[in-house]
C-alpha cells in the first residue's frame, strides 16, 4: 500500500492553483493541511481497490485525492476552537494557529469544493466516464455528509459528557470513521467498472476495517507507552470519554478487533485479484502499536 | 421570477432526511438556515435559464437547489463569530446563535455535501444525464470554491482595513458575490442540454447582473432610509469598508450599474426564448430600493 504515497501526494499537489488575486492565502492554509505528513489511507485503499479490480490507479487518482481533501477538510474544522481546539495535528500546529481561525474554517470549506471539482474534471470524467463519476462523487458526498461522517462528528459532540453506550459509541464510529473510509474503497471500485457485488463487498471491508480503527485506538490509549503512541495515553480515561475498552474491558475489545479484521478479510473474497495486500493491510491495522 | 419560489422550497425542504440517530440536532440546525425566508434568486435563476433553454424546469430542481445550499452554507460560516460575527440572518437568529457554533459550523459542511448529494442522485442523473450533471455539478464546485466563491470571501478578509482599490473591490465582488449567480445560470442551461454559447452568454448575464447587484447595494447604504433598507444605512461607512460609492461617486455607480444592467441584458440576445422575465429581473434588480 504504501508504494502508491508518491504518486498520491504528486497528484495533490497538482491540485494547488495559483491564485491570481488576494485569495493566495487561502491556497497557502490549504496547501499547508494538504501536505502535512499523513499515512493516506483512504486514497490509498482507493487505489488498491481500483487495481484489485483490474482498473488501472491513475485513472482512481482524482477520486483518491478526493477523499483525502475531505478528509482534511474535516481534520481542520474538528481542530477549530469551536469543535475540539486542538492546538497540533499529525505534529505540527493546526491550520488555524498558522493561517488564523477565518482563514482556516475557508479552508475547510475550499477543500470541500475541490474534492468534488477534482472528481467532475473533464480528464476525470473522460477517464471512467461519466456515469461513474457521479456515481464515485454522489457516494462520496452521501457518505461525508448529514447522515455519514458530518452525522458521525455530531454524535460525538453530542455524546459528551454523556457516557454513550456501546450501540451509540458504534453508530459514531460507523459514521464518524469508517464512512470516509467506505467511500474510499467503494469509489476504487467503480472507477474500475466494478459491478455493485464487489462494490458492496468493498463497502464491507471498509466498514469492519474501519471500526476495527477504532476499537485498536482505544485500546492503544490504555495499553501503550506516550512514547510509543507519539501522544499522551490515557487521555480517553482523563477526558472521561466513553470508550470500547471502558464498556467491555480489553479482552473483549482484541476480540471484537479480531473477529473485524476476519471479517473485513472475508469481504475480499468477492475479488478475483490478488486480495493480499488489502488483506495484510487489514492485519496491520489491527495489530499495530500506535 | 417569483412564481418558481413555491417550488423550490417544496423541493429544499424534501431533501431534509430524518436522523436515524443522534444527529437530529444537525438536521434541525441545516433545515433551520435553508428554511430562513430568502427572495431565493439563485435557485429561480437556474430554474428561469433552465425554460429559457426549453427545458423542464423539474429536471432543473436539484441544481437550482444545491445552489440554494451552497449559498446557505456560506451564510452560516459567515455569520460565524471567528467570521463576521453576525447575530442575526434575514432577520431571524443566526446558525449558531440558535445552534451553538459547533453544530453551526457543522450545519454548514454538511449543507456543502448535501448540494451535491442533490446534483448526483440517481433521478438528477437521470433527468438530465451523466454528462450534464457531472458537467454542472463541477461548474458549481469550482465556482463556489478556492478561486471563486471561497476566494472573494478571502479577498474580502484580507482586505480589511486595507481599502482596496477598485480593481480588487470587482475582483473580490465577481468572486464573492458573481461567481455563484453564474454557476446558477450556467447551470439551468446545461439542464436543459444547451450548448457551450448559450451556457457562456448565461455566464456574462450573471456576472453583469451580480457586479450591478453590490454596487446597488453600496448605492442603497448611502441613499437609503434604515426603514426602506431594514437594516441600517451608513455601515459601511461606519465600518470604514472601501465602496463602489467612495471610490467613484454615487454618479458614477449609478451610471455603472446601468450599463451593467444593459450588459445583461445584451448577454440574453443568444437565445430565442421568452427572455422578459430575465431581463425586467435584472433591472428590477438595478432599480430596487432595499
Amino acid at each position: 500500500m504504501k508504494e502508491y504515497i508518491p504518486m498520491i501526494e504528486e497528484a495533490l499537489a497538482a491540485y494547488i492553483p495559483r491564485g491570481d488575486y488576494g485569495e493566495q492565502r487561502l491556497i497557502d492554509a490549504a496547501e499547508y493541511s494538504l501536505k502535512l505528513p499523513g499515512k493516506r489511507v483512504r486514497p490509498a485503499l482507493t487505489l488498491a481497490f481500483c487495481e484489485l479490480c483490474g482498473g488501472e490507479v491513475e485513472k482512481a487518482l482524482p477520486y483518491a485525492c478526493a477523499v483525502e481533501m475531505i478528509h482534511t477538510y474535516s481534520l481542520i474544522h474538528d481542530d477549530l476552537p469551536c469543535m475540539d481546539n486542538d492546538d497540533y495535528r499529525r505534529g505540527q500546529p493546526s491550520n488555524h494557529k498558522v493561517y488564523g481561525e477565518d482563514i482556516a474554517l475557508l479552508a475547510g470549506d475550499a477543500l470541500q469544493s475541490m474534492a468534488y471539482a477534482a472528481m467532475l474534471s473533464d480528464q476525470a470524467v473522460q477517464a471512467v466516464g461519466a456515469e461513474n463519476a457521479a456515481k464515485a462523487a454522489k457516494i462520496l458526498a452521501e457518505k461525508s455528509g448529514l447522515l455519514g461522517m458530518v452525522g458521525g462528528q455530531t454524535i460525538d459532540l453530542m455524546s459528551e459528557g454523556k457516557k454513550p453506550d456501546l450501540d451509540t459509541l458504534r453508530v459514531m464510529d460507523e459514521k464518524k470513521t469508517a464512512c470516509l473510509i467506505e467511500a474510499a474503497c467503494m469509489m476504487g471500485c467503480i472507477c474500475a467498472g466494478a459491478d455493485d457485488n464487489r462494490i458492496h463487498a468493498a463497502e464491507r471491508y471498509a466498514h469492519a476495517v474501519g471500526l476495527a480503527f477504532q476499537i485498536v485506538d482505544d485500546i492503544l490509549d490504555v495499553t501503550s507507552t506516550t512514547d510509543e503512541l507519539g501522544k499522551p495515553v490515557g487521555s480517553d480515561r482523563d477526558n472521561e470519554k466513553s470508550t470500547y475498552v471502558a464498556l467491555m474491558g480489553i479482552e473483549k475489545c482484541r476480540q471484537l478487533a479480531d473477529e473485524l479484521t476476519d471479517e473485513a478479510i472475508g469481504a475480499l473474497s468477492a475479488f478475483d485479484g490478488d486480495t493480499k495486500p488489502l488483506a495484510d493491510f487489514a492485519r496491520a491495522l489491527a495489530n499495530r502499536k500506535k
